[in-house]
């Protein structure tokens, strides 16, 4: 790496890291992309694998296999402990490593507003991992039920699955889980009754996907309750423990409860001894660049800015997108230090899927429901999934569980680390 | 289930217990198929997930799934512990199950000859789980490989393999390893020259393959070795450590050692109190039966038979399978105290692959090898893959593998265990 040439470090593979070193091919700076994981992640589709209807490999794609044809770019399989924004410098959890820029895109985790014991109780949603852990969960539960069918209590726990978080991705969870439940999975169970499995959607707000029109919270409402969902709102969870979630509105029980409520930013911004907002996003400035140090920006999730328009960023993947190529420009025009732009969002809306042919879709004051929703859904996301060489294998995926209605990967891989699950 | 249907219980779906349970299909039986994992592996490519060539769905798929048209058949997700032949009971991790008769199909694990603490050093490869460790070690391996290529000694471990045992595993691990690391992957590390990755296979033996052909044996060799391969004969394993392998024939340094040498049947038939040979299977009689007890059968390779025609039955699917279709037509047919027409093994060939487009394979004296075989070998994989909805998609893996050279899965999805990992 020749030294002359600005050193650029992304920290985060996500749409916003890789759009950035996407975005500084062919500028004159060498890249760094740093991340935990060797795969960059297309998490729209991770309740996709979650519950059984897409393998890790669909929705997974090696970030060296993506950035491959990136020349100035170079990829570190590495976690970094800390920032040392005074001296441009990362910690890793091997070694050191400097830069010049900075953008930082490590997006954020589900969150237990402080009650992290929650967690092995009610799983969240973010990365290969915790979806390879849900899907064991959901299928071990079926296999418990299956096996326990005359034991009245077993059965009806096993049975039932609660879903904590009332948004785009509980709401995508719920609708999924009606489905593989009720239809998929159920013929691989003879002894399940689909009429026994209740499928619960708790939400502390008064109407589900909140950042949507009103009149699309209506409809998924009624929709997902069309497919047997229940939908609990206005119930504030306020413990969670083995089996049960305690809310200010009763208690639920379940083996399997599904945390999809709150977000916080990752704790490494901790690190950077700047203001963060209530759920540890960085307040940005204007220009997506923190407090006193123009160098150094955060984009996508991980940040909060109220743009140019007055609008405030949403956490998704085009605003992350969209941040990751305005700041890629800053740097490669070397605009450091003259006046600089304010980023703006431009808003391409925002979607949400039900189930089959079942979607609602936003587009600032446009709104789509339904079958011609979920049309739009599927196109964009295959769309988006242009990067991958698995865009095929998701549609014939798709297609063949169109299809078959059977799940396409509902395999348990550990055995070794479920069965300690079950002792404990 | 009636119980005035006699009961037979299945332990394990592999070949032999799923093929058992297919063949009982439409008799006068209840069966019950239990297995501690949901899936039927699809061994004889499980190489291939652990090279990164396949996915884990592409060669597993849930035994519901498969068993789902046998509808005198129970599938249960559990470990059996104990086999209480007096009483005719098992004893599972979670209660126990009464049978009239049993079929045992448990298979083996790789064996470390009494020398279990070498696994954490050398894994080995039997199920889906070994298989994502081992891709995770190697493509670990090159990560470090590429962050530390100035730090030679650094360097020189990770690119290095060493991989023991001669046999069909270890063939094709060696051959399947040289061309992931020499092509395929290559391409995302450049930092790492080709002309720096050494792999080593190491066996006791003075030949590899010794189930073959002393021509076929040669001719594996030679090709290996063409491939880049080192194969080390007459060099018996005398300790195993980190990064360490010590034979009476030098030490070999690697962070990649693979273990691919001597199995030993299931722990469970210990349980038996029968005769058991060396590497722990099951001494049958000549009709598959325990001595003794005429309603309890082992098959595949848990158990050891010289069959009527003299020939010790290998260890492969086509023996695990014509042995369940033998002890099926017994259990059928009541044959269970009228004298027993002993089982014979029709030699349907065994064979081995090399690398791309080459391999070898041998039907009783007919000899192949090359393009010939290889062609044989991914015919009969297919085919054998006939009840797999994955065949198709594993054809697809193998085209695009070829047209493009690059791994289909090279995804490390553990980053937990494998930070884990690296602090041990």
């Amino acid at each position: 790496m020749q030294l002359s040439k600005p050193r650029v470090v992304i920290v985060g593979a996500g749409f916003g890291g890789l759009s950035a070193a996407k975005a500084l091919k062919n500028t004159d700076v060498d890249v760094v992309v740093i991340d935990k994981n060797n795969h960059h992640l297309f998490q729209p589709l991770l309740y996709q694998v979650a519950t059984a209807a897409l393998s890790p490999g669909d929705i997974a794609q090696p970030i060296r296999t993506v950035l491959r044809g990136n020349k100035n770019t170079q990829v570190i399989l590495e976690e970094v402990i800390s920032i040392d924004k005074e001296n441009s410098v990362l910690k890793l959890s091997n070694g050191k490593l400097e830069f010049d820029y900075l953008i930082l895109a490590p997006g954020n985790r589900h969150s237990y507003f402080g009650n992290d014991d929650w967690e092995k109780y009610a799983p969240g949603l973010k990365d290969l991992n915790d979806a390879i852990i849900m899907r064991e969960k959901i299928l071990r539960s079926f296999e418990r039920a299956e096996r326990n069918y005359k034991n009245k209590e077993e059965y009806k726990l096993n049975t039932s699955f609660v879903i904590v978080g009332g948004g785009p991705t509980g709401v995508e969870l719920a609708g999924a889980i009606a489905e593989i439940a009720r239809k998929t999975i159920l013929k691989d169970y003879p002894l399940i009754n689909a009429k026994d499995i209740s499928i619960k959607l708790i939400d502390g707000a008064d109407r589900l996907l909140v950042q949507y029109d009103k009149s699309l919270s209506k409809y998924t409402k009624t929709a997902l309750e069309k497919m047997g969902v229940e939908v609990i709102l206005n119930s504030v969870v306020q413990s969670v423990d083995e089996n049960i979630v305690i809310t200010n509105n009763g208690e639920f029980e379940s083996s399997n409860i599904i945390w999809a409520a709150g977000n916080r930013a990752s704790p490494l911004l901790d690190t950077l001894d700047t203001e963060l907002d209530r759920s540890g996003r960085v307040l940005v400035n204007p220009d997506m660049s923190i407090e006193g140090y123009d160098n150094i920006f955060v984009i996508g999730d991980a940040s909060f800015l109220v743009d140019a328009n007055g609008k405030t960023v949403p956490g998704i993947a085009p605003a992350a997108i969209q941040q990751a190529r305005y700041v890629a420009d800053l740097i490669a025009s070397r605009k450091s230090l003259e006046p600089r732009k304010p980023f703006k969002y431009l808003d391409k809306g925002s979607m949400a899927t039900i189930g089959r042919a079942k979607a609602v879709a936003q587009v600032s004051k446009l709104k789509f429901k339904g079958f011609i929703a979920w049309m739009m859904w599927g196109l964009v996301h295959i769309m988006f999934l242009i990067d991958f060489r698995n865009r095929l294998k998701v549609m014939t995926e798709w297609l063949w569980y169109y299809v078959t209605f059977k799940p396409g990967a509902s395999l348990i891989f550990h055995n070794k680390t479920t069965e300690k699950e079950k002792v404990s």
